[in-house]
Formats: C-alpha cells, structure tokens, sequence
C-alpha cells in the first residue's frame, strides 16, 4: 500500500497559488488532460435523452428540464468557469472545485446547492488507495458532477436514467442528488472490506513469521486508514447539514434518503475506529513476537554455554602439564571424566526439562 | 475465541447490492433457511390465542387485536416484504430489516415505530460471539420481530402471555415491546460475565506461565470486547430517542421502564470499558513477564560464565608448554591450583549472594 | 488489595433474573443475614426519640413527623417490600434498591426523592475495598436509608440527634438527607488517602529492588483506583441535578450544601485521575528499572567475557604442541606470556574506566 | 523537585474532621503561627492610609471606605470566624477558608463574592513547588484576603497604593481584586519558565549520558507539571464566571481586564499541556538511549567473541595430543598457524567494516 | 530542526513585567531595531498613493480614505502608542500588541477590531521555524497591521493595491484584512509541505540505517508539529468568531471569504494531527529497527557460540595429558576428531538452514 496521499503535497503548479486573490483559478490535481469530457442526460418520466454536447452547445442548453450534467477531466479551466458561469456559481466555489484538496463540505446558496466529496478506489495496479475529488451543483432541475477525468462508478444511474418506470426518472432531481452520494458512500464499503482483508492477511503474517518489513506494512495500513477516516468525518457533518436542511430544493421525502446514507457512513466510521484500534494493537502482537524471537536466540545461546562452558573447564583442567597429576596416571582417569561429564550433561538435561526449556 | 465477527465482510452475494437503488431488497445474512417460520400471539387481559399461520393466513389476519408476530429467518425476501408492506413499512426499513450489518437504531413514523438492534449470544460449540439483529416494528396493536433464525431467549415471554394474570397481557403492546428490549440488554450481562472470567483466566495465566499464545488470546478478547462496545453504545442513543419521544404509541408509563433499560445500557457500559482497559494492562503486565523471563535467561548464562571463564584461563595457563614453567615443577602445584579456583567459586558464590542473585 | 469485585460478577441467585419481568424481587448482594435490623429515629426541634420497632410496629408509624428510618440488611425481600410499600415507592425503585449493582442516581417523583450510592471501606482484614450500597427515600417528613450491612459511618449523625441544639433538629428532613451524603463522600477522601500512601510505598519499593510482584500490585492498584472513580463518576450527575432540581422537598438553603459535596466530589474526581495518571507511569518507572538490570547484567557479562576470552586465546597458543615453537624454549617465555597478559588487563581496566563503565 | 503534594494527604489533624457537620471550622493547612498579621490599607484617590490594627480594632473598623484587609495566617480559627462574621461570609465560606484544599473557585452572594485561588512559588531550598491558598472576600468597598503565611507576590500594590496618582486608588475595589488575581497569575509564568528550563535540561541529560535517575526526574517532573496544570484549569472556570457575572459589584469595565487574565490563564494552560506531551516523550527518548547502550554493549560482546572464539578453536586444535599429528612435525607448522589466525583477524576486521560497526 | 520556541521564554527584558500594572508597555520579542519603518497605502477604486511618513506627518494623517498602515518593527514602545492612541486603542489592546507571546485571537470594540495571529517563515539559515506576530487594527475606513521585523508575504497586496482594477481597491477595508489573513494562512501551507518532505524523509532514514539522532529528529519534529498547532488552533476560534460577528465593519458579502479561510483552517489542522499520529507512530517504527539490529547482533553472537563452542571442547578432550587415551593413539585418531567436527559443522548448518537463520 502506498503511502504516497498521506502527505500534504502541492502540485508543481501549485505553488503560483499562494498569495493569488481567491477566484484565481488553479487546478491542483494531477489528471491533466486538456479536454473535458460532457455528458447529458435530459429526462423525465416518460423520456430520456443522452447525448455529448461541445462546450458550446452545453452553454446553450435549456435548463428548465429535469437534466444531469457530467464533466469528466477539469484542468481545463476555461471550460469550468464558462459552465460554472451558467449556473450563476460563486467563483469561490469554482476555486474549490479546481482545488482537489478540499474537505468534504455543502454549502447551501440561493439557487443552488454546492457539494464536495471524495470518492475512493483502490488501484490494483499501482497497489494504491485513489482518491477522486467529486463536486456537484445541485439547482432547481440541473445536477452537475464535476470528475477529475473518465470512469466512475455511476453507471448504475445511467442504465436507471435510460430504462422505463424508473423511481429515477419520476423524481426531482434531488433524489439523482441522492443517489450519486449513495453509491460513493456505497465504494468506501468496498474500500473497507479490502481493509478488512488485509488486516486479516497482516495478523496471521505476524503470527507465522514476523520480519522487518511487516511493521513498514503496518504504519502504511494505518495512513490507509487515517486516509478513508479523514474523508468519511467530514461527509457525516455534511450529511447532518441536508438532513438539517431548510432548503426548497431538498424535498422532506429524500431527506428520509439522507438519513439512510448517514446511517451508513456512521457504520464507516465505527468501522474505520475498530480497523484503527486493530492495527494498532497489531504492532503490539508483533513487536511482542519480535521480543519472543530475541527470548528464543537467547535461550538457545544460554542451553549451548550452560552445557560446554563447564566441560570445556574439565577437559582443560586435564590438559594441565603438572608434574604430579595423580588422576593423570590413574589407568581408568580417562573414562573418569568421561563418566563425569556425562553425568553433568544428564543433570543438565533433567535440570533444563524440570525448567521447561524443552 | 474467534475474530470473525469483528472485520467488516460483505456476504458473498452483498457485492451485487452496491449501486442497487434503495430499495432493491437483498439479505447480506449467513442463515439461508428458505421457509420463515410464523408465530402469533393474539392476547387481551381475559385470554393468548397462539398459532403458526402459514404466510397467506397472516396477510389476513385482523390486525386490530394486541398481538406479538415472530417472524424466524429472515432470507425469504417474498415473505418479509409482503408482511411489511401489510403494516405499511417504509421500503427503506424493509432493507434495513434485511441488512444484518445494521447499527442498532430507532427510527419513529407516523402510525409504527422500527427498531434494530442486536442479541448477543456465546456460542460454545464455535467458541465464538454470535451476533443476531432483531428488527422489532410497534404499531398500534402489534409488535413485530425479525429474528435471523430459530431460538431466542424470550420464551419467559410467550410463558407470561400464556400465563393468567400476567402484567403482559395487561398492558398494551409498548410493554411487551419494552419487555424485548429488556430480555436483549439483560442477555448482554451474560456475556460481560464470560468475558469477566475470561480475563480473569488469561489474568491468572500470564502470572503463571507467559507464552507466545497469549498476547494473541488476549487481541482476540480486545475484538470481543469491541463487538460488545460497538453494539450498546448506540443502544444509549436509541433508549435516550425513545425516553424522549413524544409519540403516542410510547405511553408515559412505559418510559420508565425504557429509562431503567437505559441504566442497565449505561451499567454495561462503564464495565466494557473497564474490561477494556483491564484488556490492555494486561498486554503489559504479560510483556513484563516476557521480559522478566529474558532477565533469568540472561542472568543463567551471566553466572555460569563468569564462574567457569576464570576458572578455564587459569587451566589453560597450566596447559602450556613452556620449557621453563616452575609451578608446573612444584610437588603441590596442582593442588595449588585447585585451592585457587575453589577459593574463587566461594568468593563469587558470596558476591552474586551479596547482589541478590540467587 | 483485591482483584474481586472489579469483574462483574452475578451473585449465585442473580441468573435466575434473566428473562424475569420487572418488578420481580431478587436481592444480588452477599450479605444474607435474614433479618432486617430497624433503627427509627423520630425528632424536632425538642426531641429526638430513638426506637428498634418490628416490621410490624414500623409499618404502623404515623410518617406526619420528622424522622429517619434505617434499615440494615436488605436480603429478606419481604421486609424491604411492604417498608417500600408503605411509602409508595415504584417496584422499579424497589428492585433498584435490592440489586446492589446500581450505578449511583437520583430519581425525583411526585412524593418521594430515591437516591443510590456507595459507601466505601478499606478492610483491613481481606486487604480489600469494600462496596456497600446505600438506598435513600427521601419523602415529605422522612428519610429511610438501606444498607446492606450493619456497621456505617453515620454515628456522629445518630449522635447529633440525640444532642441538644444541634442544626440537624432543628433543620428539615431534607438537611439529614445532605449529611448523609457528605459523611459518605467523605469516607471517599479516606480512600484516597489509603491509596497515596500505597502509591508513595510502590514507588520507592520500584526504585529499590524490582521484583515481577510489583507490576501486578501495580496492576490491583489500577482496579481499586477504577473502582473509586466508576463510583464517584455518576455522583457527580447526581450532586448537579439535586442542585439544579426543582422538587418542592428540596429547599434552596439546602442546596447550597449539596454545591459544596459537589466541590468535594470534583476534588475526590481530580485526584482520582491524578492517581490514575501517575500509576500508569510508575509502570514506566517499573519497567525501566527492569531495564535497566537487564543492562547491568549485560555489562557484567561483557566486561567478565572482555577480560578473559583474550587471556584464555593467549595461553591457548602456547598450550600447542608445535615441535617448533621457538618461544617455549625461551628461558623467560613464560613471564613474557604473564606480561603480555597483564597489560592486556590493565589497558582494558583503562579503556572501561574511561567508558565510565566501573 | 519534590513528590509531597501531589497525593492527597490530610494533616494530622484532619481526620477529626470526617463526620463533622459542616461549619465546625478546622485549618487543614502546614503553617501554623497561633497569631494571624493583619494588616489595612484605607484609600481614596486622595490619600491611602497603612495600619496594622488588632483584631479587637479591625471589627471595629467603619468600612464604608475603600480598604484592603490582608490576614496572614489563618491558623487561629477564632480569628478568622470573627473577621468572616463581621463581614457576613457564610459559614461553610469560613470553612472553605480555612481548608487548604479547595479547589479555585469564586462563588458569587448577595453582597460580596467569594474567590479562592492558589498561589505558586518555587521553594529553592527544599527545591519544592509551595502551594499557598489565597482566598479572597471582595464585598462593598472591601477586598478582604486571607494568606497562609506571611510573604507574598503583592508588595507592588502596597506600592502604587501609596503612590500619588496611581490608577488602583481612582478605582473601585474590584479593580484592586482583579490586579490580585492578574499578580498572582503571573507568577504561573515565572514557574512555567522554571519548568522549560529545567525540561531542556534533563533533554541535554538524556542525550548526553542517561542514568537510572533520569526517569524519576523526568516522573517528578511530571508531578510539578500537573500540580500547575490542576490549579490552572479551575482558574479558567472562575474567569468565565466572572466575566458571566451580572453582580453589581463587578463593574463592566473591569470585566475586560478579567479578560485579560482569562487569556493568560488559556496561554498557560497551552504551555503546560505542551509540556507534559513533552515530559512523556522525554520518556521515550531516553528509554531509547537506554536501549541504544544496550545494543553498544551487546556489540562489543560480539565483536570480541567473534574474534577469539575461531582462534581459541584453532589454537585448541593444536594442544591436541594425538601421536601422528602431521601439522605439528612441520617445521613451519607454528607460524602458518599464525598466519592462518591473523587471515581469519583481517577478513572478520574488513566484514565489521562493510557492516558498518566500526 | 529547533528546539527553541516550544519552551516558553521571557525575554531578558520580559522579568521586570511580572507586578506591573496592565498597561505598562513592555515589548517582549527579541527585534530590538529602534526605529519603526512606517509605511502607508492611501486607496480608492481609482487610485492609489504609497509613501512612508515619519511618524509625525503618520499622526497628522487623515484617515476618513482608505488606507492601509503598516509598521514593521515595535520594539519602539512610543511610537506604538502614539499611533494607537490616534485610533483610540484600548491600552491593554496596546499591551497585547507589544508582548510577542499572545495567542492568535479577536476582539470587537465599538469603532474598531482588533485582532493578533502568527505568520510562520522556515528560516533556512537557522534551520528554525520562526514565528512573528502580526497585530492588526481594523477600523472604519483603515488597517493597520504591526509587524515585528521587515519583510513579509504580503507584496502580492502592495502589488495589487498598485494595479489598476484590482478588486482590493474597489472593497472596503474589510476586505484587505480578510486577505492578509489568507495570506498568512496560505503560508501555513508550505510550512506543512516542509514538514511532510520532512516526515517523508526520517521516514526512508528510519528503514535505512537507524542510528541515535534520528530518535532526537522525531522528537524535534513532534514539537515543530506543536507550534503550528498551538497557533493554528486558536485562530479556528477567532474565523468562528468573525463569521458570526454582527459588527458593522465587517461586510456580509465578506463573511462568505472568512467562511473560505476557515475551511483552509481545518484542513491545515486536519493535516497537523495526521503528521502528529504519523510522527507518533515513526517513533515506534524506529524503535523496532533499533530492536531488529539487536536481534541481528545476538544471531551472529549466538551462530558463533553454537559452532565453535562445541568444537573448542572436542579439541580440548584430545588436549588432556591422560597416560592411557586409546584415541590418541589410533593411527587415525586425528582424522577422526576433525571427520567428527566437519560433521557437526554440517549438520549445524543444516539445523540453521531449516530455521531459516542463513
């Protein structure tokens, strides 16, 4: 797992940003490819109607219908700013979505909702955790998601958007709103089982044969962790915030949606702590285990000393070149010592055993 | 004790779940019997009638009479949806019911009142927690409950309701409701009692004899603890909704009791917090023992070096080959010799007695 | 001090609870002398009359007066009963009152304040803490305390009744109430002070001489520190909602007094924690003091195996028996050899005074 | 620095007062001059006149002036009962007073507020932090405080009292108590810079040359940090409350000023924090370093033996007495030895060299 | 990285403050440049005029245009209080924006604002974060701000207030100082990204090659993460403190761009605790390095003793001078010992393998 998030890092080119008058626009992600994708979907009960429009055309859309606008890849600053415009967002906002490195959040304006996330994936490839910005403008009929470039996990809503008596369809555009926030919430369960797995994978790892690289593992499964923690808090406080909502544009009966999706990232949450506090205690188990280690060298250094070091002394005691060494002259003197320090190594192994050391 | 429970696992028909609208009913649960089993208790102060109806029968039934509906297992998509839809569940509770991995909570509408929350059972076949969620629907007459398979611990209950003169059949359905949760919590200072002797045992053991099974034995009751942490703590915030209720199925009565089921919540608690704590100083007290067990290694293998060391240089002194050595020629060098080494064993013998070693 | 009652334990009769409904009387303590000791002290101003009736008599009494009625021994259920009973108190208070595992509370009802709290107490003897719980009705003219034992710490208050002039007399039943409760916070500061001296004792026994006993002292001393603070905590709800209570039997004068247990019991809380605190760093202290003999051992080792492994090489050499070794022929080889050897010692006597290691 | 205050000890003569009904007035402190200093300073902006009266001459006092009574000693309880009786302070204030033990706190009355606070000192000669109970009675035109011992931080406002023009005289008293408490907070300060001073020493300690007495110095240390911190945290309470207080005698304006030392005490409450998350990681450091010397005595251990034990071998090998042993008959048999020997000596000094452990 | 600021140090001069009278004006910061460098921004959307006045001409100005004022260096106390006094600031205001150590925070007052935070700089040259306190007073039409030495982040304002068209100049006041507040807190930025480049480094060091300074790194690095903390965490508070200020001076429309810094605000100390638990955690990693060396050391120890201990005493048999050892008559006698040895070697070596030890 890669530890690479974690740190607060600027992109190259965001360093120009500090001391820029905020509306300044700077994007600070790292997907740069000039051209955003647009996607729309037009529906309403009866119909849908999907197509890619060019910039232009986006701008001179109709927006009194029930629609979804999608823009995938947002370094194209232009474009942003021009779409942004339409919709009348504050340029403050336009800064945030640019800024990949905002904080969950909704803010609620007059004619439009502004809300932040985060969606999270785990690349196999790169065997690291991806976070995707996400923000959307939720107004009276439009919702616009802004991706920082192609794929994502919405594809779900696109077959609802285009199949017949969909529930997605016959609501307001509130209850797309909804959904979209519903299957991001829905990836972190992904994300935490992944976890799950890993934890488990560690935990027996530690048990079986604890080496150097296993506590490096650990700490990068803690920034792991801290990393989905970090982005799931914020998203309960935004939650709460529309469930407290007294906007027009939130209906009282998809707020009942919304408690739905707090309850889950509540789950997440408590989730996330337990996945903390175990990867926590799994250092203990293993420096535990590196200790046991150590006692088990130790032991086999004292059994190997406590056996030879005395015979070792016997065998140079008869090595001495005295004159008069009685013993020495003794016809069976030889076998005597022999007998001796078998019988030394006999009251050793019944002394050891007694001990348990065996 | 096992660490299943306590790693986030989506059953392995959950994955097609993420991205399914709300709504779309799947069971993420491990009990598959295909067939619920009904239960129906029909009581009034005078008489209980009891019966098993099969599905058709109950969608039939009068609902206007006190009555209590058990439903066991809960896998049969068909049969819970259609029973909700009798008593006019919300869509997102059915999948609530459904959803084993729910939060313990409590949600009021207008004519019925969902609660979930978990029984707790120790299962000394599997040596495991088994965790078993209770959805519990009060309406104005019936009390409802989801249980995920056979066997539960309020048969007092259907005793009571059988019983002439029971408080139970006296009072309407928000005492029997209560009565539920009651029974659950008070299952809870079972387990707490296992777990107290649990620690107890593992307390006694790691004074005893340390081995390395021991810290992992001690991790795994820390992820039982957790368990029992995680599903009480939302009991206080469900019980504290319900004390504070306004709505007119919950008489004034009744929260009484529901404040004395608080206490009791609060009661287990404060002792699963202290296990808790008791928990990790005991991982402490055991590494102490760790390390106090390398201390006697050590000390072994210090006092047999530094008795037999000396002793082998003076040995060897006298095994060498010099031409000139005159101790060698001495009629009592090699008694000399042996006065010498035994004087330096007494001397170390009182030196390590004087430092406590022995 | 005792492990013992820092695990929950049910008493052998309490399983027998489970699944009961409430109401149902089950004493949960140890103390099962059958018979209830009665205690009536009726007084004003003038007088103070001091009684043992029957249960018979006391259920008699005419209640318009001033008095106190103590109850020591709360097995037989019977007694504690028809007391409740007779002063309307809620069977769920008279469960509460008989089941000594409360959590200490204050419930206000229309007639009648009941109170729960414990009472603690070295014993000398087990070497112990001992909990007593205490249950007070307060009602319109009458105090009634239970206790499960005989023996207490409110003589000076059966003293002050019977003396002439005194505040208590004179003062409604709502002051003896307030005395109550302080002599109990009070024997809470003898406690603490039991426990200094014990942590004053294991900290200069930690820098003395570390033995494996310490850390479980230090282990028990955790327990009984818990113990105190899980009973304190709830008093200090208590004490805050008796102050801010509005029930008419609890007059403002009095309240000034509750404020000033109140203090007391911040205070007891405060040095709690402190204990708390300090005990989890004299494990520190203990387990560098292991540490630090562990090095002490190593250092003997090392400068034994410095001094003599060289040596032992040395004579080693010439115990050969090379035909040529032009050094044995040497007349003085063999003080040559002593030579070397002895400023081999000393140099290392050198290199070790000045690593500072004798 | 020394470890007495910091556990909870009743003075010898303390325990008579369990079970003593409030109001029976017993001095809990150390300083116990039979006779108390009094001493009062009469002002206006005109003119300021200094006296010390007799007790009999201080009740007689007419105190409608602005004055400023200060009572040293407050171990004769008979003149402290009357000093408080004359002024109305509330019995259990008058015990407050005299028990040093009180928590700070400032409890408002109809006609005088009640203040308690501690006041800091570093005791060079016992190298003890002294703890002296201020309490302060603030009524009308009064500020009344009563000081264990003779000496203190407030001879600056003796000063500017009988200094001509001087801001405190044109001011109500009120003002007089704040600059009391804004002295007596400062002096925190000076403690504070004692304390950084002395963490940077034991920091330069531990890097330099650790010993066993750095983790008691380091744990004392802890003691002197959470006796500040203990004193502090109330004092934040007793501002807020001040600065709330809607009592006339505290005028608005003053109440900026009460702010100010509100700011303060939050300053030293963030350094003393600081310190002790530093304390504790002075901790692992020099744990470390105790480990570290560990790890440089196990070295040397291996390195000699790893030296000598091949060579001991080796030279063993030859001591062999066996009859055909073609080596020995060499006649250059000896000196290959040796250079065998120092071979094995150069590769083992060039393998410690690649590893680094020279 | 330093030690220096974290410990709080008066200032050589700062002593003789402790019993002053608030009011007294001690600059307490170690710029002792006597004179104060003035300098002025007269604005209006239409032009904008820069000069820098002595400090009398400063007094004489006319402040009913928009202006900016600022003052690098305050060690002078006369000048401070006389421009102060122009704008009828507070005196204790004046004190706070004398003494350097005050926490970052805001205060409203009827015809002005005053507020104080830190602006950190990584001075490469120390190797230091350093800290200057920025005061600011916000009145109708005027800003100005006091620095402690020259140079600051703040040229992209003077630029601005230069150019034609620039938003600066078309606002009011209000939002100059709301840009001087983004400012300083973008700087906060960079020290975070300093300090994740930093983390990210002992971190590589750590896996490296542990050695003793690294643990004195981490430690440095913990307090550098304090001193950010303790100076961002209050001005959460004081952005709080803005956004809900109903003070006149401060523009709705500006509220919005506060709302924007605080968001900045949360993410810096989101930031903050994450490298403060990553640092936390480093320090664990690095203690398991260090363990590993000394597990490492004790294997190449414990391998040396297990071959050559054994060897050394079969040679040691053969070394005995007993006049009948058959063995040591044998013909092959030699070769056999050296046979017997050779497969000790071999099957220790075998052993070792399947412990995985080579």
């Amino acid at each position: 797992m890669s530890t690479k998030k974690i740190y607060h890092k600027k992109d190259k080119r965001r360093p120009s940003k500090t001391g820029l008058p905020p509306g300044t626009h700077v994007y600070t992600g790292r997907n740069l490819s000039p051209i955003s994708e647009l996607e729309v979907y037009v529906y309403s009960p009866e119909a849908c109607t999907h197509f890619q429009p060019t910039l232009k055309e986006l701008l001179e859309l109709d927006t009194t219908k029930s629609m979804w606008i999608n823009i995938n890849g947002i370094s194209n600053i232009e474009t942003i700013r021009s779409i942004c415009d339409k919709f009348g967002v504050h340029y403050l906002y336009q800064e945030d979505i640019l800024n990949v490195f905002q904080r969950p959040k909704v803010e609620e304006e007059n004619n439009y909702i502004y809300a932040t996330f985060k969606s999270l994936e785990w690349n196999e490839t790169a065997n690291e955790l991806e976070e995707e910005q996400i923000s959307v403008i939720l107004s009276e009929s439009t919702v616009i998601t802004f991706q920082e470039k192609p794929g994502d996990s919405y594809d779900i809503l696109r077959d609802k958007l285009k199949a017949e008596n969909s529930i997605l369809r016959e609501r307001q555009v509130d209850y797309l709103f909804y959904r979209i926030l519903d299957i991001t919430v829905d990836t972190y369960f992904d994300i935490l089982e992944k976890m799950g797995d890993y934890l488990e994978k560690i935990e027996n790892e530690v048990l079986a044969l604890p080496d150097g690289e296993l506590l490096i593992k650990i700490q990068n499964n803690k920034k792991d962790i801290m990393q989905v923690r970090k982005n799931i808090y914020p998203m309960r406080d935004m939650l709460n915030k529309m469930i407290m909502s007294e906007h027009e544009m939130i209906d009282e009966k998809t707020k009942k949606y919304f408690k739905d999706i707090l309850d889950h990232t509540i789950q997440i949450l408590d989730t996330v702590e337990t996945y903390r506090d175990l990867n926590m205690s799994l250092k203990d188990v293993y420096l535990n285990a590196v200790s046991h280690e150590m006692n088990r060298i130790m032991k086999i250094l004292t059994i190997i000393s406590t056996f030879f070091i005395p015979l070792t002394f016997i065998v140079g005691v008869y090595g001495m070149n005295f004159d008069r060494m009685p013993e020495l002259r003794w016809e069976y003197g030889y076998y005597m010592v022999w007998a001796i320090m078998i019988s030394i190594v006999i009251f050793l192994l019944y002394w050891f055993k007694r001990k348990g050391w065996f």
